[in-house]
């Protein structure tokens, strides 16, 4: 971990030590050394978020770090991936209070021994700026078996897990726009990665990704790299019981809920025939998934069909204006 | 490469596009499948850069990432490591130029053919703040031979590679408060990650690290790992030729050029019987490398004698201020 910082962040690595894998060296040498698990590839993404555009200026220190690390989990998780290890690199204002610090390594322990992996390795730096957290997340795959974008054929089934629009709803919450909502909330703050699903989909789903830009958007991403038309039904999106709610107080609401991010559930493509092993690899994983349409041969594109049965095409470039 | 960035930033993907490595699938899907080197280990560094903190707001767009991805491979170069690739994490203010960022991404280009290696995955973001890039690097060594902080022993030889200084003196000259010297600024703005001879200190050195905080520093840093006293004489410390014409002008600068930051060179620790060997690895690597001082038996400390030969102690945790 190099220290180029200011005296007063010294403590950050107090703080991090304890959080360090095996190979780490303590945090304390240039690099850290690792044997990859033998027989195994390595999956890798990494994901930046800062106060005040990825999180809220007033979220509580425990979560910050455990939402990025949980975003970068879910990108493990449609992979098909297993967690192994992670980099963080952390740039506070100065003058950060030691107990903010305190927390927010708290909230990754926490998560470290929920989701089985430590800390390699990282930086601390000071910002003129906001908050600004990056992570590295390092996985593993049996040879050949990681899931991508690419693979969705037409006739293809499209399945997301969970529920979608809470993390929009639980940072409308947040922001007071919408009652206080404790569940909603929690949605936005910390993600479930869907480990156990992802694990699950291998050799039964074709194509799969994380929602974190929202349904439509990411679904149109599937769409390009598997080169098929997705035509989902807005009434089959699953919604949790008090996004439910809010929808049938507002029915505008519906569709702010498939365009909104921070999701983090896995969206995914398998034949038809799949669906039964699908259903029973998800009930061992101890979360809902939920069929929203089906692959056609075409243009890469997404089409809604609405309530009233009309289908409303969601152009190419615009998802996010649907 | 995960995208969860407003329309304008969709374009650093094409400008990303042409550095991705193998296994990156395009940077299009949620993280990146690399087979591991078989039989090795894999070294793992992450460092974080913000404008206005470690490189100057108006430093040349085509610099500032190599500066990054140098200090990454003066990580690597420290272990003894063989780089592999890397993964990025951009922060922009919004409505950053296209031509910045393509200048920014030129610049990568050049260093990932210099250095044999290329971009995995990584995000783009927009931020309030400054610039704020993370990077995290991957290398490889053979199993058990990476180079650590920790095993200088009392009678080895310090050693520094290249001059010491000049990263320092480059900032002063890029700041105003020194003449401009094209070779100091370049020092500066681009660090020569020392990766041959590195390789070429595998089984010869006891301990290394590379110099990036301010030679006392680090070296304090070898002296609490490895248990020693280090001793070093200020006269022997190398400098460069435009170094030596300010030190011979103002004599005061001496002390800072071996407090001052940026150097990237290689500090390490050898037995005397090794210092040959190591000069003929040099050779080979075409890197002046110079012999300042010993380690001896005693508390973690670092002695430095003056040209006069008085003994002036850095104290632990003052070596900034000395």
């Amino acid at each position: 971990m190099a220290m180029t910082l200011p005296a007063e962040f010294s403590l950050i690595a107090r703080h991090f030590a304890p959080l360090a894998a095996p190979g780490s060296l303590g945090l304390t040498d240039d690099a850290a050394v690792l044997t990859p698990p033998p027989g195994r590839e390595l999956v890798l993404a990494a994901d930046a978020m800062v106060a005040g555009v990825h999180f809220l200026l007033d979220d509580p220190a425990e979560t910050i770090g455990r939402k990025l690390l949980r975003s970068n989990l879910s990108d493990l998780a449609a992979m098909g991936a297993t967690p192994l290890a992670y980099l963080l690199t952390v740039g506070l204002p100065r003058g950060t209070p030691d107990a903010w610090i305190a927390a927010f390594a708290a909230g990754l322990a926490l998560d470290q021994q929920e989701f089985g992996l430590g800390v390699l390795g990282g930086d601390t730096v000071s910002t003129p700026g906001p908050i600004h957290l990056s992570l590295t997340i390092l996985g593993h795959v049996a040879p050949g078996t990681a899931l991508t974008r690419g693979g969705a054929r037409p006739g293809d089934e499209i399945w997301v897990s969970g529920s979608i629009g809470d993390g929009y709803l639980g940072l409308a919450v947040l922001q007071g726009r919408l009652p206080m909502d404790a569940y909603l909330a929690d949605r936005y703050r910390l993600p479930q990665p869907r480990l156990a699903l992802g694990l699950g989909l291998v050799g039964l789903a074709r194509a799969a990704m994380d929602v974190s830009d929202g349904l439509l958007q990411d679904l149109g991403h599937l769409c390009r790299a598997s080169g098929c038309t997705a035509r989902i039904e807005a009434a089959a999106v699953p919604l949790s019981a008090p996004a439910t709610a809010l929808v049938a107080a507002d029915v505008s609401l519906r569709q702010k809920l498939i365009t909104g991010g921070d999701d983090y559930e896995l969206l995914f493509a398998a034949p038809p025939e799949a669906g039964s092993a699908i259903e029973a690899r998800a009930l061992e994983a101890g979360v809902a998934v939920t069929r929203i349409g089906r692959f056609a041969a075409g243009e890469p594109a997404v089409v809604v069909v609405d309530a009233a049965g009309v289908e409303r095409p969601a152009g190419p470039g615009g998802w996010s204006h649907f």
